[in-house]
């Protein structure tokens, strides 16, 4: 009989089962609200915060990953929130709305930064990130960060940079928190932290699980960890990059999603291999769709390769069309095998259609030249004849 | 000295040079308005309309492709326009301004078709498409032309099916012209016929060039034809297609655009070869985004593969933040190969960028279980976790 031990179930609207009882229907024993304390693997025994054990023959590591919260004083206040799971967004949610927040500070710059900015701009809540580096969504290039930070003042979004916080304290008769950082403070009546995840690998450790130089657990392509009875899929494990040819802890849900379904199948009988993946990301800051996918420069010259890139500024649509709506796309290609390695996008409209064309052409490693010559589909509304894709793949391929 | 023999420099806004003494100044000696007779191929001398003859080592065919016209009586009354090149647009909005149009007829329903009864609409011209099948734009599947079919009729555009223009008449006193099908009439201020295109080869054949099966030019991967001074690019010749391993006739303006670059190219010293196309193709009717790609049923059979197919009805974003619209996806494999041979969508948004992508697998000719589990950058405003594209990947695996 499967075993499910976690608190995740019971928040998620659409799943088949969502109470223990709905799920001992089929099938599945849920122990809700209940923690693994250790696992005897060499006997196949788990013991549970509540003083039982369970036996298993197979099992399956789903430990997801934490939030980064910073070692400061004052970040268990009331009003501070860290951005991980659905329990978070509902607490958030009820915050502001039962606070009537008017203000709030957003710590760090990445793509749930973005995306709670936006969505708390929309609320009407005046939003301040405060981060430590200098430009927003460092994974992409500065031209693009760029993008980010134009779309963010346009909005009224503060960002303001080289800020470390040090301390939450007690705010002002206005706003009832403060982030004090290193050079400055900020009142709000609502501080959230969005500074990533790492994966939750404590019980793989103590099992004695390999771990992998990522930081995260070790599997093969059926999601097997060094101990062949013992599965790990999602944010705990790592994935291959196709691209890079690693493995690497790619932190992403989709991932997460494909890695559960092959573990899945491959217990079930039915064998299956993770095929991969290739790095594609996307989010949306108000009216500015943002992509990437494969290797960035940096990714790509740890990996051996030598990159060179070419970016180019076009339309989403074709030119005779379009109402002033821009489109960036940067392609990296690899001077020696003239291979594809990645690629960057931000528009207004039409970004993450062209990763995901890209993302495609990664997945089976074509040229730049034949990205040049790809066949998509050409229609005014979608595109001119000649693709921001091919201008800027043939434009790279001149450069190798 | 490069020559250039044709009518329709002068009117493309866009191009480096427009007249003949532009052209001269960037080195290319420009004819308009004259028309080659005869090409003495085994002596390179062609002779003009104006009487003239001009030498050549290198010729470069682009004569393009013909609309279709129905031979019947009436086709050359004043109002009654074909739609094939930048000409007819501008004769065809300069009439609609001049007579104060209010009511138009279409003959034909490809994608063309649909753009200009969206267009007419639009300039709040009644507009009634009359066609001789069942569904508008056959190359898609029914559930796909039906979606097109609301989006007309929710927009007020008739489809008149099942009827044959016999007769372009003088109309009424409301409206001036009047098309007589077998069995009704139609009055109208304009009649737009949009039957589509063939390859315009007569000088090809008077020449003796081989003649592909598909009517166009035969030529090989450099453009060449059977004569190796003889070069042919765009509508007036095939093109290799990489789903059905064949020489084909697309008429499609972006695979036009590659062939021009790569005969330019290999005649210019830099030998390249066209990669061929996948049959990506698009268009846009009122809030409908439509695509296609690879193969169709038919088609698949035609050259000998065992289609299966699939076809899922979703959403273009994540479900939570999708506000009812629509995303039908359709894949279609090879039973005994696995590979994907073709998809079709349409939906309000996305579905375009869908085809893109799966345009790209089918560049490299994946399988349909690495469609299931392919790399697309996933965020709630693109699309959820899984795909439309994963998902209908992964049900058409099961039946394979």
């Amino acid at each position: 009989m499967p075993y499910y031990i976690g608190d995740v179930v019971k928040e998620e609207k659409r799943m088949i089962a969502r109470t223990p009882e709905q799920f001992a229907k089929t099938g599945v024993d849920v122990k809700l609200n209940t923690e693994v304390e250790t696992v005897d693997s060499d006997n196949g025994l788990i013991r549970l915060s509540n003083n039982t054990t369970m036996p298993y023959d197979m099992m399956v590591m789903a430990t997801g990953s934490d939030a980064f919260m910073p070692d400061i004083p004052g970040v268990n206040r009331d009003g501070v929130f860290k951005l991980k799971n659905l329990t978070d967004a509902i607490r958030i949610k009820t915050f502001l709305t039962a606070k009537k927040c008017t203000k709030a500070v957003v710590v760090g710059a990445g793509c749930i930064a973005m995306e709670i900015s936006e969505a708390l701009t929309q609320r009407g809540v005046k939003t301040q990130i405060v981060y430590r580096g200098e430009r927003p969504v460092r994974r992409w290039s500065p031209e693009f960060s760029d993008m980010v930070l134009e779309e963010l003042t346009a909005h009224n979004v503060d960002f303001i940079t080289h800020e470390t916080p040090v301390a939450v304290e007690q705010g002002s008769d206005a706003f009832p928190l403060r982030l004090v950082t290193e050079n400055s403070s900020l009142d709000a009546d609502i501080i959230l932290f969005a500074l990533g995840v790492k994966p939750s690998t404590a019980l793989a450790r103590d099992m004695g699980l390999a771990i992998g130089s990522s930081g995260a657990i070790q599997v093969n392509f059926a999601q097997r960890t060094s101990r062949e009875e013992v599965y790990a899929v999602g944010d705990c494990c790592e994935a291959f990059n196709r691209v890079s040819r690693s493995w690497q802890s790619p932190l992403l849900g989709d991932i997460a999603n494909k890695q559960g379904r092959v573990a899945g199948a491959t217990i079930g009988g039915h064998a299956m291999s993770f095929p991969g993946f290739v790095g594609a990301q996307s989010f949306k800051i108000f009216e500015l769709d943002v992509g990437i996918t494969g290797l960035t420069e940096d990714e790509a010259r740890i990996h051996g390769f030598d990159p060179v890139c070419e970016t180019i500024s076009g339309t989403p649509i074709a030119r005779s069309l379009n109402a002033g709506e821009k489109l960036k796309l940067k392609l990296i290609a690899d001077r020696y095998t003239g291979k594809l390695l990645g690629a960057q996008a931000a528009g207004n409209g039409g970004a993450v259609s062209r990763i995901n064309a890209l993302s495609a052409c990664l997945w089976s490693g074509i040229t730049i030249d034949e990205v040049g010559y790809i066949d998509i589909a050409y229609s005014p509304y979608y595109g001119g004849p000649w693709d921001p894709i091919h201008i800027a793949a043939q434009s790279l391929g001149r450069k190798l």
